[in-house]
């Protein structure tokens, strides 16, 4: 915990785990809370789509009918008023981990029905919930740099713990935001999927990245990163040690994506000033997107990190995917026939206008 | 034209093809219209994404601000105004087909300027729109079965007519239906993407459905529905020739196959009872859709066939597949962090469940 971070694990009433973050020292009479007793959900599978060569996860947990929160309550808040527990206790601390009440991956997964038709196995692995502050009303981006920091050792903690376990492959933080990709719970959040295979969309990268160092004795993305610094265009933040951009084939509108020079593979390889110039990139990136159009930005935030399936991955280089859900004001990107049925992205504007729009954003970094 | 399908290939009085097609003749006497008279856009080019291995489209078109239509104006409705022609004619016919105003592959796609990080390549191909009838308040399935068998051999004749082009290497019809997937024209039609390379989605299939056959010798989707008549608990629609089933791998809820028994590899490959077991197969799919729950049901709708890039594809089986755009009634999918961001679909029903809502809508045929 090379910045003094404090770490406090619990367990839930109903078994799952419940992890405390901080900078300061987290009292230690916090008793972990839940909103309800039942133990969490194991039935949850996998089923292979012959066609695709993919993995499809099915979790068919009973969702708890008998629990009826009052209107206002916030699960992700601490817990104010102990007739109605929410997944987090009161008490000091900045940031909080625990596993997703019906999960689609989890380590209790159970061994599904026999086979039918396709080769079926446990939904193994893990989804976790990140709360990223106790304040309802803040959002990633409005989180002051030390605590977007905190966060990402958060992450780098998470990668370490989840990635050493057997049934976990790959580890990918993610954060979907907003109305417009599902989200109805508003209090600052993202997720951890722990998948116990590499996933298709970081496979298939992967599989590109090793291509090219093998052909080129260079990092991919470390030669994008250098092209798109010598271009100039599309740059959004030219740090030290971390840089943001739009690159120069965003499928999205507004698709940007942020990496430590340095092909660090993972968020666990960053070392305090590659994180603090990271950290710096994101807020800048976030800033931009709220104040593009003085309202929160929806999109989908994916880490893309080295696999954690003990094979060495000289390939990986961390990055961070921002796929918004705006393609201009008020007009949402559909996926549709081309994107969804042929794996095609199509956009009718150009990356070099459209980053001009998030260039024009000044932010201020506190 | 072995079932008498009439078909007149017209200009556009920008320059664009329009194809009326019929069962009884077409009087030669009719004309092509046009909302306007600027040449279609022919900016449009593609991008190489290094990390996915795939092409982006760019139609830059700048669109044509001087139209402003009257408010009940419909575009794909036969022309009744001449001070506001739209992309139709009057005259007897049933079927349409006319190049997109603003395409995202065109073979008049311009050479782009020079690639600077990524390579790049003109968005050569075509993008068609197909107006199923006439009848604006109509739709897919609400067509007489005869109509539906002159919609395949449409589909038929465009896959051969585009695949025989030198920059068309697979032709991909679909309809996106509803505004749920981002269509606000809602009189009854689809598209034809004919792309100049097979797309990544296709093209995993393929492989998929070739290394099955080098190593069974026999067809993927030929052994899954001969696995899934056996099991029957997902069959929708067991005709003689044709059958439509939800597959023990769905990723969306209410996801539908159809395919022709035989392995024909493209809808050019059907005989004509093969083609009427199709169209019913398609219309019973349809109609149980829009039963469900008494409205019109949003999906995503792709044909999946063999490409046109002048190999041999044994592997190839022609079918259908439907994407809906709802996992329960007011409930959307949305695809989010795991579909999104790694590939993986999740879902929290079993295919098993859900198609005993569909197999429980009565559905008549003509």
């Amino acid at each position: 915990m090379e910045s003094g971070m404090e770490k406090k694990t619990l367990v839930k009433p109903d078994g799952r785990q419940l992890i405390l973050y901080s900078r300061t020292p987290i009292a230690g009479d916090i008793e972990a809370t839940s909103p309800g007793t039942d133990p969490p959900g194991s039935k949850t599978h996998l089923r292979w789509h012959p066609l695709r060569g993919e993995w499809v996860a099915y979790a068919s947990h009973r969702q708890n009918r008998t629990f009826l929160p009052p209107p206002e309550y916030n699960p992700l808040a601490p817990t104010t008023d102990p007739a109605h527990p929410t997944e987090l206790p009161p008490g000091d601390y900045e940031v909080a981990v625990f596993e997703n009440r019906f999960p689609t991956l989890t380590g209790r997964a159970e061994e599904p029905a026999p086979p039918s038709i396709v080769p079926t196995r446990p939904g193994k692995g893990a989804c976790e919930v990140v709360v990223f502050t106790q304040d309802p009303n803040s959002s990633l981006g409005a989180l002051p740099l030390w605590h977007l920091e905190l966060l990402l050792e958060v992450w780098a903690d998470r990668y370490r713990e989840l990635g050493a376990r057997e049934d976990v492959d790959y580890v990918m933080p993610f954060e979907n935001r907003g109305v417009e990709v599902g989200v109805t719970l508003h209090h600052p959040h993202g997720q951890i999927y722990a998948y116990p295979f590499i996933p298709p969309v970081p496979a298939r990268e992967l599989e590109m990245q090793s291509a090219h160092l093998r052909e080129h004795g260079s990092g991919l993305l470390d030669d994008l990163i250098r092209k798109e610094l010598e271009d100039g265009r599309r740059m959004l933040y030219t740090g030290e040690r971390s840089v943001a951009w739009m690159p120069a084939f965003a499928r999205y509108s507004y698709e940007v994506w942020i990496a430590p020079r340095r092909p660090a593979g993972s968020v666990a390889d960053l070392d305090a000033a590659e994180r603090a110039d990271f950290a710096r990139a994101l807020k800048t990136v976030l800033l931009k997107y709220d104040q593009l159009w003085g309202k929160p930005f929806p999109y989908i935030m994916v880490f893309h990190q080295a696999p954690t399936d003990g094979q060495p991955h000289p390939e990986a280089h961390l990055h961070i995917e921002f796929y918004p859900a705006y393609r201009m004001p008020g007009r949402l990107k559909y996926l549709a026939g081309s994107e969804i049925g042929a794996g095609v992205f199509t956009a009718d504007t150009l990356p070099e206008e459209k980053v001009k729009e998030l260039q024009a954003v000044e932010v201020k970094l506190d």
